[in-house]
Protein backbone atom coordinates (compact mmCIF):
# COMPACT_ATOMS: atom_id res chain seq x y z
CA UNK A 1 0.00 0.00 0.00
CA UNK A 2 1.13 3.21 -0.80
CA UNK A 3 1.13 6.52 1.88
CA UNK A 4 1.73 10.10 0.79
CA UNK A 5 4.19 12.43 2.62
CA UNK A 6 3.27 15.96 1.96
CA UNK A 7 6.50 17.62 2.73
CA UNK A 8 6.36 21.72 3.70
CA UNK A 9 9.50 23.62 4.91
CA UNK A 10 7.80 24.51 8.68
CA UNK A 11 8.26 27.54 10.03
CA UNK A 12 8.10 29.11 14.11
CA UNK A 13 4.60 30.47 13.26
CA UNK A 14 1.99 27.96 14.18
CA UNK A 15 -0.59 29.44 11.60
CA UNK A 16 2.38 28.57 9.12
CA UNK A 17 0.81 24.70 9.43
CA UNK A 18 -2.33 25.47 8.94
CA UNK A 19 -3.07 25.13 5.26
CA UNK A 20 -1.20 21.98 4.83
CA UNK A 21 -3.42 20.50 8.11
CA UNK A 22 -6.12 21.90 5.76
CA UNK A 23 -5.11 20.00 2.30
CA UNK A 24 -4.14 17.15 4.56
CA UNK A 25 -7.49 16.88 5.72
CA UNK A 26 -9.03 17.16 2.59
CA UNK A 27 -6.36 14.46 1.18
CA UNK A 28 -7.20 12.22 3.61
CA UNK A 29 -11.45 12.22 3.38
CA UNK A 30 -10.53 12.09 -0.59
CA UNK A 31 -8.32 8.32 -0.84
CA UNK A 32 -9.56 7.35 2.92
CA UNK A 33 -7.50 4.11 1.84
CA UNK A 34 -4.40 5.74 1.24
CA UNK A 35 -2.78 6.92 4.54
CA UNK A 36 -1.25 10.36 4.69
CA UNK A 37 1.38 12.51 6.94
CA UNK A 38 2.61 16.00 6.90
CA UNK A 39 6.41 16.42 7.12
CA UNK A 40 8.41 19.34 7.78
CA UNK A 41 12.31 20.40 6.49
CA UNK A 42 12.24 22.35 9.87
CA UNK A 43 11.28 24.45 12.79
CA UNK A 44 8.10 21.82 12.92
CA UNK A 45 7.04 18.46 13.48
CA UNK A 46 7.23 15.66 12.46
CA UNK A 47 10.03 15.25 10.77
CA UNK A 48 10.64 13.05 7.48
CA UNK A 49 11.81 9.68 9.60
CA UNK A 50 8.39 10.51 11.95
CA UNK A 51 5.81 10.59 8.92
CA UNK A 52 7.33 7.76 7.07
CA UNK A 53 7.43 5.48 10.04
CA UNK A 54 3.83 6.49 10.64
CA UNK A 55 2.50 5.77 7.34
CA UNK A 56 4.35 2.28 7.75
CA UNK A 57 2.42 1.41 10.66
CA UNK A 58 -0.12 2.48 9.41
CA UNK A 59 0.54 -0.09 6.63
CA UNK A 60 2.46 1.65 4.18
CA UNK A 61 4.92 -0.41 2.00
CA UNK A 62 6.01 2.46 -0.62
CA UNK A 63 6.13 6.23 -0.06
CA UNK A 64 5.06 9.08 -2.28
CA UNK A 65 6.99 12.30 -1.00
CA UNK A 66 5.02 15.53 -2.23
CA UNK A 67 7.16 18.19 -1.45
CA UNK A 68 5.17 21.73 -1.03
CA UNK A 69 7.83 23.69 -2.30
CA UNK A 70 7.43 25.79 -5.29
CA UNK A 71 10.93 25.29 -6.97
CA UNK A 72 13.91 23.53 -6.54
CA UNK A 73 16.76 24.78 -4.52
CA UNK A 74 18.83 23.42 -1.72
CA UNK A 75 16.08 22.47 0.58
CA UNK A 76 14.89 20.21 -2.37
CA UNK A 77 18.68 18.97 -3.96
CA UNK A 78 20.31 18.41 -0.70
CA UNK A 79 18.07 18.89 1.93
CA UNK A 80 15.35 16.25 0.82
CA UNK A 81 17.29 13.38 0.03
CA UNK A 82 19.62 13.37 2.95
CA UNK A 83 16.14 13.08 5.15
CA UNK A 84 15.33 10.67 2.96
CA UNK A 85 18.28 8.20 3.01
CA UNK A 86 18.58 8.27 7.02
CA UNK A 87 14.75 7.98 6.84
CA UNK A 88 14.61 5.13 4.98
CA UNK A 89 17.61 3.50 7.08
CA UNK A 90 15.07 3.85 9.89
CA UNK A 91 11.93 2.38 8.12
CA UNK A 92 13.63 -0.74 6.74
CA UNK A 93 14.37 0.71 3.16
CA UNK A 94 10.70 1.29 2.51
CA UNK A 95 10.59 2.55 -1.36
CA UNK A 96 10.09 6.10 -1.77
CA UNK A 97 9.05 8.11 -4.80
CA UNK A 98 9.21 11.80 -5.34
CA UNK A 99 7.05 14.14 -6.84
CA UNK A 100 8.28 17.61 -8.42
CA UNK A 101 8.13 21.08 -6.60
CA UNK A 102 4.52 22.42 -7.29
CA UNK A 103 6.15 25.03 -9.96
CA UNK A 104 7.06 22.59 -12.18
CA UNK A 105 3.40 20.83 -12.18
CA UNK A 106 2.33 22.43 -15.15
CA UNK A 107 -1.61 22.20 -13.88
CA UNK A 108 -0.59 23.63 -10.52
CA UNK A 109 0.91 26.57 -12.65
CA UNK A 110 -2.18 26.95 -14.76
CA UNK A 111 -4.22 26.92 -11.56
CA UNK A 112 -1.89 29.85 -10.11
CA UNK A 113 -2.53 31.59 -13.47
CA UNK A 114 -6.17 31.13 -13.62
CA UNK A 115 -6.50 32.25 -9.82
CA UNK A 116 -4.10 35.13 -10.83
CA UNK A 117 -6.37 36.15 -13.24
CA UNK A 118 -9.45 36.38 -10.80
CA UNK A 119 -8.07 37.51 -8.02
CA UNK A 120 -5.90 40.00 -9.64
CA UNK A 121 -8.91 42.65 -11.43
CA UNK B 1 -2.97 50.93 -14.50
CA UNK B 2 -2.66 48.00 -12.13
CA UNK B 3 1.01 46.45 -11.90
CA UNK B 4 1.59 42.66 -10.91
CA UNK B 5 4.34 41.68 -8.32
CA UNK B 6 5.30 37.52 -7.63
CA UNK B 7 6.89 37.58 -5.09
CA UNK B 8 8.38 34.79 -3.44
CA UNK B 9 11.69 33.56 -1.17
CA UNK B 10 14.48 33.68 -3.42
CA UNK B 11 17.55 30.91 -2.90
CA UNK B 12 21.30 30.35 -3.34
CA UNK B 13 20.50 28.13 -6.63
CA UNK B 14 19.41 29.72 -9.77
CA UNK B 15 17.24 27.24 -10.65
CA UNK B 16 15.14 27.89 -8.24
CA UNK B 17 14.07 31.32 -10.00
CA UNK B 18 13.23 28.82 -13.09
CA UNK B 19 9.83 28.22 -12.15
CA UNK B 20 8.82 31.59 -11.00
CA UNK B 21 10.06 33.53 -14.13
CA UNK B 22 8.46 30.96 -16.68
CA UNK B 23 5.08 31.84 -14.32
CA UNK B 24 5.93 35.29 -15.05
CA UNK B 25 6.49 35.24 -18.61
CA UNK B 26 3.05 32.96 -19.00
CA UNK B 27 1.11 35.91 -17.24
CA UNK B 28 2.58 38.29 -19.37
CA UNK B 29 1.68 36.26 -22.33
CA UNK B 30 -1.66 36.23 -20.94
CA UNK B 31 -2.44 39.76 -19.77
CA UNK B 32 0.18 41.88 -22.35
CA UNK B 33 -1.99 45.19 -21.03
CA UNK B 34 -0.78 44.70 -17.42
CA UNK B 35 3.10 44.52 -16.35
CA UNK B 36 4.32 41.92 -14.48
CA UNK B 37 7.53 41.62 -12.59
CA UNK B 38 9.14 39.16 -10.00
CA UNK B 39 10.07 40.18 -6.68
CA UNK B 40 11.99 37.73 -3.74
CA UNK B 41 12.39 38.40 -0.55
CA UNK B 42 15.91 37.22 0.38
CA UNK B 43 19.10 36.04 -1.67
CA UNK B 44 17.59 37.24 -5.47
CA UNK B 45 17.02 40.03 -7.28
CA UNK B 46 15.00 41.86 -7.87
CA UNK B 47 13.25 43.32 -4.24
CA UNK B 48 10.39 44.40 -3.87
CA UNK B 49 11.24 48.05 -4.38
CA UNK B 50 13.24 47.79 -7.18
CA UNK B 51 10.16 45.45 -9.07
CA UNK B 52 7.56 48.51 -7.85
CA UNK B 53 9.73 50.83 -9.63
CA UNK B 54 9.73 49.26 -12.41
CA UNK B 55 5.83 48.53 -12.97
CA UNK B 56 5.78 51.90 -12.26
CA UNK B 57 8.22 53.29 -15.06
CA UNK B 58 5.51 50.78 -16.85
CA UNK B 59 2.43 52.53 -16.33
CA UNK B 60 1.46 51.03 -13.00
CA UNK B 61 -0.39 53.22 -10.61
CA UNK B 62 -1.44 50.53 -8.16
CA UNK B 63 0.27 47.48 -7.20
CA UNK B 64 -1.02 44.04 -6.80
CA UNK B 65 1.10 41.42 -4.70
CA UNK B 66 0.54 37.81 -5.41
CA UNK B 67 2.85 35.80 -2.31
CA UNK B 68 3.97 32.75 -4.12
CA UNK B 69 4.33 30.97 -0.66
CA UNK B 70 2.20 28.33 0.38
CA UNK B 71 1.35 29.93 4.00
CA UNK B 72 1.55 32.32 5.94
CA UNK B 73 4.67 32.95 8.61
CA UNK B 74 7.06 35.67 9.71
CA UNK B 75 8.24 36.07 6.51
CA UNK B 76 4.49 37.37 4.93
CA UNK B 77 3.75 38.69 8.10
CA UNK B 78 6.22 41.14 9.23
CA UNK B 79 8.90 41.09 6.25
CA UNK B 80 6.53 41.84 3.86
CA UNK B 81 4.47 44.19 5.37
CA UNK B 82 7.97 46.09 5.97
CA UNK B 83 8.88 45.89 2.38
CA UNK B 84 6.37 47.35 0.90
CA UNK B 85 6.37 50.12 3.19
CA UNK B 86 9.62 51.32 2.35
CA UNK B 87 8.49 50.42 -1.43
CA UNK B 88 6.02 52.58 -0.93
CA UNK B 89 7.57 55.47 0.51
CA UNK B 90 10.23 55.02 -2.50
CA UNK B 91 7.60 55.04 -4.93
CA UNK B 92 5.49 57.60 -4.00
CA UNK B 93 3.08 55.72 -1.77
CA UNK B 94 1.79 54.26 -5.24
CA UNK B 95 -1.48 51.81 -3.35
CA UNK B 96 -0.46 47.94 -2.95
CA UNK B 97 -3.28 44.86 -2.42
CA UNK B 98 -1.74 41.62 -1.08
CA UNK B 99 -3.47 37.96 -2.11
CA UNK B 100 -3.58 35.59 0.08
CA UNK B 101 -1.12 32.75 -0.04
CA UNK B 102 -1.45 30.45 -2.14
CA UNK B 103 -2.38 27.48 0.40
CA UNK B 104 -5.46 29.85 1.18
CA UNK B 105 -6.71 29.65 -1.92
CA UNK B 106 -9.40 27.51 -2.37
CA UNK B 107 -8.74 26.81 -5.88
CA UNK B 108 -5.08 25.75 -5.58
CA UNK B 109 -5.89 23.51 -2.76
CA UNK B 110 -8.23 21.83 -5.42
CA UNK B 111 -5.42 22.16 -7.76
CA UNK B 112 -3.10 20.38 -5.77
CA UNK B 113 -5.25 17.61 -4.84
CA UNK B 114 -6.23 16.45 -8.31
CA UNK B 115 -2.71 16.89 -9.38
CA UNK B 116 -1.58 14.45 -6.12
CA UNK B 117 -4.61 12.17 -7.24
CA UNK B 118 -3.15 11.96 -10.65
CA UNK B 119 0.74 12.25 -9.62
CA UNK B 120 0.78 10.20 -6.53
CA UNK B 121 -0.87 6.56 -8.18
Amino acid sequence: MKGIILFAHGARDPEWALPFERLRDRYAALHPDRPVALAFLDLMQPTLAKAMGELKRRGATEIIIAPLFMAQGNHLKRDLPALIESARNANDGIGVRVLPPLGEADEIVTAILDWLAAAAR
